[in-house]
């Protein structure tokens, strides 16, 4: 299988609804990539006969591989199997393995094969059923002229299970692959990552990549091809020219997140970490706690949404609010010392500020965020100014106060 | 303008690759929809001048109304125009407004405009120019034989103000629209949903809905085309009927979340909230201060990740954590009880459990969560064996948590 011209049909009116996406797509992408097959389109049809015709027909006369998913199952509403055997005036048969599979699998929970499952079982002459091993709809595969087309199912693990298990097998090597790498970075905007990279970006000639930024955090996206068997020698000379550039910058790279990264630090600096919120309710603790495993290092964190909350449970000092409110450096110094001292944390992070519809005055506006971090090498507290509306302005500060903590790990001997 | 056939065009090969998904769709499809216009194809194409000619020759034999986004930047990777143009035979000509415009643009940040920039002011004989108010590409409208084709900016900000400001106005009304409703279900599974709609189901002709599950919450989506200048009676007469069947099941409509209904009942009645946490990290009170004012009720929370810290900031007894472990009933009991009492709240709300990968023995798989709440009625525990990975065992907990509040406020005289 050499296929180059490569498709991905999705088929389901429900997909055209503001309400929904096709979650196959990226699935699909990235592991026909990695099998070194590149997409050129991806069309969303509804469960309508002449438009089902009308896609298969356009994908037949432009691409080599056409992967289909979803329009399989056994209502009147299921119309894949039905639109490409006309288009391809195939008569369809019965095919008994496939309805013995499909009947044994309902005898299983001890009901009867409903009669309308039997058209899962009718197969387009030339065709291959692929059995379905966790649903009913069995997948079709089928040559078409120079074509090769998969009908697969459109629930996600009925389709994943397929594509594992019977596609790419089947499509064979193709003698090249593409290799993915994920670079992530906090503390820097993304026009800062990009003016950076601009050195880097002129010799990277034949790895694709992508920058995407989300609240708090820039991604950089590497897509090398290269031939079965060979390193990814352009991802990996690039990754150490953006690691020379970003140095610190760079968290973590793929699977890794700031909340992994931060507890590895901590698990490996035998150390532990308190936390005081306000403005996140709780946000900074959840993300810590993500990370299986992070009851080894994480002591707790207390949310205080009110200044009594800040005096009884934290012991920060009436004084303190009185003369700087509880949105200030000093205010968060307390907090980070509080908690650090009453749950006997070697660190304490704290978070204080407006997120927002409202902020505390026209110097406080929303936004205004407060971090302090209480450990071993010094305390320290920073003053940010967070954009955004009330969800982005509690996720950067999150990020924010995650990293500040990451920082100040490195700073210190492992 | 009476377009019915209709369909998008999303143009930029970074859309294939796996890291990224189209968000333009959804809100082109809901808008549209709002006019009466349903979609019947959704494309995605890579910046490749051969495939966006296939792909808008294809559209413009089949549709009446194509909705382009995407490549129309002024770098030799956006060819969106180019392959328009040439498609349709037509010569395109500078536009000296638009060329103006992208000059001052570039003047107000006291910048020269770049050479390329003068590309994105070709406009193709016959076509529309549509100013970009919030950037620098405008965008084009062209009558091409019996088709409206409109190129719209990618950046979905540009684009939104581009249909909202230019667009819509343009498309005039149908005479029709679609109507959308969302309600939203807490505390049933979706079968159970499905079971107990069968009945409605049955009578609703005109109206499309669907079911969708996400964890902790069902919701049922509703669209009804209607004639402009009507109400939307079919939802409407089905909204009562859901509402019969699923009574305190249905918690909110449309952008109503479970935490802004609770902080509604909490309001009403004049309560106030404390929440002690475990296996959740503090994402139960993270949801609850996603609301704006939250102040109002939140009291704050107590998040232990270890027993000392239950007996410590919440007071639970170490007799309870010998004899019944931390994962109990019992000590559920005690910490909704002791926030309530340290943060002088009205209800305390408590979660403890094993989030997974690890349990706490054979009796105590992953996923065994107990629930407290304690408030003016009574307390009342209960414990859960919930299904799913880490992430998934987390977020459910924080949907029953808050949904046990919510059954118990109703309860109770506002």
């Amino acid at each position: 299988m050499t296929s180059r011209r490569a498709e991905l049909v999705a088929v389901g009116s429900e997909l055209l609804e503001p309400w929904r996406t096709d979650s196959n797509g990226s699935y699909l992408s990235r592991r026909l990539g990695e099998i070194g097959v590149a997409l050129r389109f991806r069309t969303i049809v509804g469960d309508v006969l002449e438009d089902l015709r009308d896609v298969f027909r356009v994908a037949l006369g432009r691409s080599d591989l056409i992967v289909v998913t979803g329009g399989l199952g056994p209502t009147i509403d299921d119309l894949t199997r039905e639109a490409l055997a006309s288009l391809l005036d195939l008569p369809r048969e019965l095919d008994e393995a496939i309805a013995r599979r499909i009947e044994e699998r309902f005898g299983r929970h001890g009901l009867p094969m409903p009669p309308q499952n039997r058209r899962q079982a009718m197969v387009p002459r030339g065709a291959v059923a692929l059995p379905n091993r966790v649903g009913t709809a069995p997948g079709l595969l089928l040559r078409a002229g120079g074509a090769l087309v998969a009908l697969l199912p459109g629930v996600p693990s009925e389709m994943r299970t397929m594509v594992e298990e019977q596609l790419l097998p089947r499509l064979g090597p193709t003698g090249e692959r593409f290799v993915y790498r994920v670079l992530k970075i906090a503390g820097l905007p993304e026009s800062e990552v990009d003016r950076r990279l601009e050195a880097v970006a002129r010799g990277a000639g034949e790895v694709a990549w992508t920058i995407l930024a989300a609240p708090g955090q820039v991604e950089i996206h590497l897509r090398e091809r290269v031939a079965e068997g060979r390193p990814a020698a352009g991802i990996e000379r690039l990754e150490r020219e953006i690691e020379t550039v970003l140095r610190e910058d760079l968290f973590g790279r793929d699977d890794e997140a700031l909340e992994s990264v931060v507890g590895e630090l901590l698990k490996r600096r035998g150390a532990t970490l308190g936390i005081a919120e306000s403005l996140t309710g709780g946000a900074i603790g959840a993300r810590i706690t993500r990370v299986p495993g992070a009851s080894r290092y994480f002591k707790g964190s207390v949310v205080c949404y009110s200044d009594e909350g800040k005096v009884d449970l934290l012991g920060v000092r009436r004084e303190t609010l009185a003369a700087h409110s509880a949105v200030s450096p000093e205010a968060a110094r307390e907090m980070a010392d509080g908690v650090c001292a009453r749950l006997g944390a070697t660190w304490g992070l704290a978070a204080t500020g407006y997120a927002g519809p409202e902020g505390g005055g026209p110097d406080k506006p929303p936004g205004t965020v407060c971090l302090a971090l209480s450990g071993p090498p010094a305390s320290r507290a920073r003053t940010l100014s967070v954009p955004g509306d009330r969800d982005t302005v509690r996720t950067r500060t999150v990020q924010s106060a995650l990293d500040l903590l990451r920082r100040a790990l490195l700073e210190t001997v492992p």
